[in-house]
């Protein structure tokens, strides 16, 4: 199954940046390995472009933006939005054919969504539904949290959520939820697990905002789905399970983790929360956002330690046991890898 | 010859930690390039096991302990004192067969010793005589320096006295002491150096407390021991060689130099020191304490130095001249050479 | 061509340390990937040996000077100036043919060049001029810099100045120098490129002191030179165009840059800069050489990101696009890496 070593999946859409963060000033960032520098046209099209120069290699982000161009700062090659060298400062006329590769950018809601790969297949069309960002039906927010690990075991983490109880117990862990039971829907590409915690009594982080908190018959469904390698949507409703399923209120949230591989030791952690209720007030926004942040860290760290215990361990030595709970991550992985190994074997042949 | 480029010896007792330095909080530590957990049980007895979950390779001393078992801090995988996985929380009943490498832990006096080699050899009667160090007749101080460099180094180091001339030059060392007539005795696995200094006039450090600061006439007598990989016994006598051998009083030091690898190019450098004379003064004691201690982060500077320069030669560039009084060191280092490669061989086989 | 991947130029004179900062104290240097140590002997001889006792290979220069000989810091080896072992202090007779390489020093004026190649071709002769340095006609001063990059990329951006315009906008680079037209003479191992900038307003750094600041008709002429693998030098002459060529008066400066590489990542960058007028006057010493070594810092930074993204680029995705001014680069480059190549096959045969 997939792990720290195994190829990048080029051909996927992945979020290079939140809408908000590109603007007129030139953005550097490291993508699946990639080098790119974004910015937005005059009009506001955001653009992304290889961050180095054709001629000697100089970081383009390192040079300045000029109305839609962008002018190296070495020798002062200049490159308009498609990539294309439309001046060479020490030549009248500029040398056809000098360019670097423009990556395909979408603007969807607040991100910003990247084609890294064979610009043959590139194709919006992929790009997984994420419309509950711009409903009036949702207040969401945005996070953003640099990993220092593979993006594969936050997949993994995300799939297995038994780890609330442990990495979470400070947080919105709850002792009896790692033995919760649990449907899976294994489908190729598509793994959803389905934890059912009935009754339990919900962490503040939830229980204040939908005020549930002093209810002992509290439910509390949370539904992990991997949609892509680039997005893992998280969803749990809230309900008084002693009120009749015709009459009681369900509150949810759903949060979109957005993971996009900087290197294959690190990662882009994006992340977009929404609920459901209480839309009206600004301040459990903010309370809710800073709470599950406060969780998320503790994923990065955990994350990030297994990573330096992987990153030092000889490849030989490396071994996982896996348990039932432990199906779903392993069938998500297997798909990552069945993908990578595809995509790389056709680009070596 | 053994250098930093030899595989380690595995199957041989090495120091893990001071017995007072592992209680009941989890500790980590390499050794031998594994990583380690070690806790006492509630009865006391100390436990050493893999410091890596079974499961997803999460480092155990991330999780917590609760009673005798460990908890994985990731997804709550439970070990027990002998590494057996005794609960996985998402399952009603526990996979049989999961389990962590416990290792061998022989409490000695102050030191905790431990068997990282193949679990059939396993002899706590191979382990080194230490009585000295718990005995009436001897006060021992107990010292901890970690060392930037490989261990085949410190110990060549211990075995060559001719280096205190120089690297010691400050502290105890003398100027003759380079010079002074040495007999070796260099049986297989055994090798030990005898150098003496008489007469001399003794540095503080010893002449202070044995009462031998303004004898003109001292005599030092000092013996290098390689006993095994993991210790390396340096004991000095200090007597008045004008006083007739039936009637002088001898003071002697005895220090107990335990390298651990840690890594190739890192040492644990656990280190005893003790002396049979002006026992009832604990003055004495710390005095000493602190100006050995000086005297060994003088050697893990230079070896230190030492490692970085062999770091960055290329291996086809390294070479070494060695001369007579290097003999017993050359002998010590190609019998590491011998039970590394024999142990590396068969592991490989 | 030539770039950071490519062998060493061993055969070549290259500047070891300014003359002034070798002397009595012994100094460390890592010069073409080779651990260097520098002393002067006490009648004022620069001496260099290899920075590693032939015994255990700790660094001599963490030992000591005494007289002309160097005390190895570990054992007390010690090493007179032609590198050989004078002494053993184990032995009573120090045995002979042990010894450390002594590479031939010359020193001319400010500088110390070093020989680290085949002793059978050293040749005093080959070291390229530098008697402006030392001659009454010019005033100069010194600077270093250490470089985070490889030295063939220094010798690329002095070859090409089209770069002024951008990395020293804001020092002395003005917009139309890269426009400007320019002659090259490009001879195997020496080449040349003139650019001619005129009429021109010159920038306050050599306006002011050349008294041309307020004339609009300047003649700024420079010229690149590529000498050596370890000396490149850009003269430039300075004059109003519209005074005629018999009664005008022709303000020059020229810089020697130096560079000398550390390891492949890394370059010494000595420079040696001097002018031929206002020469009584140390003030204007000072404000032009601060104001260059602003300049060449701005260098240093732009050469330092570009090797970071050629660090990190491996090697089959590493592409240069050359354009018509390239073309004195290109050449240069193609020079070094047919030396470097020839030297390099000859020593592996």
């Amino acid at each position: 199954m997939a792990d720290r070593n195994t190829p990048f999946i080029f051909n996927e859409w992945y979020v290079a940046a939140f809408a908000a963060d590109v603007g007129r000033e030139l953005l550097a960032r490291k993508l699946l390995g990639k080098n790119v520098v974004m910015f937005r046209t005059e009009q506001g099209r955001a653009v992304a472009l290889d961050d180095r120069c054709a001629h000697r290699s100089f970081p383009l982000s390192e040079g300045t933006l000029d109305a839609d161009t962008v002018v190296c700062g070495y020798h002062g090659f200049r490159y308009d939005a498609d990539g294309d060298c439309v001046e060479v400062p020490s030549m009248k006329v500029c040398p056809a054919a000098i360019g670097v590769r423009a990556y395909p950018l979408v603007e969807r809601g607040p991100l910003l969504w990247i084609w890294l790969g064979d610009p043959a297949l590139v194709d919006p069309g992929a790009i997984r539904d994420t419309t509950f960002m711009e409903s009036d039906a949702w207040v969401c927010s945005t996070g953003y949290l640099w990993l220092a690990g593979n993006y594969v075991g936050l997949h993994e983490n995300l799939m297995d959520l038994t780890h609330l109880s442990y990495v979470h117990a400070k947080s919105f862990g709850t002792p009896e939820y790692a033995q919760a039971p649990y449907k899976a829907w294994l489908d190729e590409g598509h793994y959803k697990v389905t934890r059912s915690v009935i009754p339990t009594v919900l962490p503040p982080v939830w229980g204040d905002p939908s005020g549930l908190s002093e209810v002992a018959t509290a439910a509390r469904v949370a539904t992990s789905e991997f949609l892509s390698p680039a997005f893992h949507q998280v969803g749990t409703s809230f309900y008084d399970s002693a009120v009749p399923e015709d009459v009681r209120t369900v509150c949810s949230i759903r949060t979109a983790h957005l993971p996009t591989p900087e290197t294959h030791e690190t990662t882009h952690y994006f992340i977009v929360h929404g609920r459901d209720f209480a839309l009206a007030d600004p301040g459990v926004t903010q309370v809710m956002h800073d709470r599950l942040l406060i969780a998320f860290r503790e994923d990065v760290e955990a994350l990030g330690r297994l990573e330096r215990v992987l990153q030092e361990t000889p490849a030989d030595q490396l071994y996982e046991i896996s348990v039932a709970s432990d199906g779903p991550g392993v069938a998500m992985r297997r798909h990552l890898l069945r993908r990578a190994l595809e995509e790389h074997n056709q680009t070596q042949a």
